[in-house]
């Protein structure tokens, strides 16, 4: 993914946050889940900046959404507590992979700021 | 929130615990979650220590009760095991943010060393 | 420092880096040291995305730019191995206080991506 | 060391601090180098709260000042980059113990804001 597109899709997030009168962290992550971009609106939680980031990190690592992990991690599951390995990791909804047009992973979106649903929202705002 | 009034709401505290007979740490930080002012009573516990300091930090860092947090971290809840970002959070009852008379958040206090009920009580004593 | 002000900086920055020719990561914190805004330009070294941020962490905690700890951290030093607390600070060149017209710190850049020299000049053009 | 007598030597730094004219971050902890006291006062680095309570736990932890424990830690010294050592310490001046009448360390005090110089007047004040 380039900047350029982390930066587009930031905007769109952004957008979508701000016609939802929430305020925002908004991360993307590169396929390896390395940062690559992040805005935080104002007013966000200062909390939710750490959770973005980890929550595109998350989604990158797996190829999947934060919340197919935490369906997975609950007590009694096969990921149990999944989430202390990674240096931490977030497994509830607001990160999303993004897909190139072969269907490959080539980033991730992580959003927190608002309610789960919230955030699910503007990430998928973002990745479009 | 200036030291003094830091130093007020600890005596606050310190004296609604000795009323109640229990030792208690009290931790008070400022809107970013920086530590401002720190107390621990004679033989309170000392892994509360690191406790109260968490848990005024993460109600700065969300702006909300840390019990607030709890309710939804549980199995099955919205944000289960978010305890695991932000290098270390505490989601049951102590911590409190602090406002002002325009109901913005500028600080928040965290209190540990007893049955987290009596944690709450202390802590509101030092919210006032 | 606003969104948008840390967006302009960071296009700045980016402007700069590219008239250069040195990919940058570019990371803006608050005046509590929060991540604000973060961009990673093409083939900039992974390993200079935390750097990046520590720079602009330092500089904010320390209302200083990171280049005038690293005068003092030196062995034989007043602050020799400063760099270990916080969590980790960086003490070489690029990362620069953000102050407003009354000269108080409002936020920090930290830049990091190519010779110590090139991430400095990229902070400036960031400062403006 | 009681609470009480803690609080009395953050009063007596605080009083010398602001004498000097230097913002400070003055911590003390207990023998055992579990923080009692913490204080921040006004405009005081955010970064030299974390190098306070350092200070204060390297004194206690060798029963030495830390500035001592700097002369045996540099290039070559016997001591060499202890400072990555119990998770972090603080090699500079401005960490002193506190001993009671007959000479038993029972505590120390951890002085950051100011040039280390500054530090130390500070932490002598406290100690008294």
């Amino acid at each position: 993914m380039t900047l350029q597109d982390a930066m587009d899709r930031a905007a769109a997030g952004i957008a979508k946050a701000t016609e939802m009168g929430v305020p925002q962290n908004i991360a993307i992550v590169d396929a390896g889940g390395h940062l690559l971009h992040f805005s935080r609106m104002a007013d966000a939680w200062l909390g939710s900046i750490d959770i973005s980031i980890r929550k595109a990190r998350t989604a990158a690592l797996f190829k999947m959404p934060t919340a197919a992990i935490g369906e997975l991690s609950q007590p009694g599951g096969d990921l149990y507590n999944i989430e202390v390995t990674n240096g931490g990791l977030v497994s509830f909804g607001g990160g999303l992979p993004v897909t190139d047009a072969d269907g490959r992973v080539i980033g991730a979106v992580g959003v927190s700021g608002g309610q789960v649903s919230e955030d699910v929202a503007v990430a998928q705002a973002c990745v479009g």
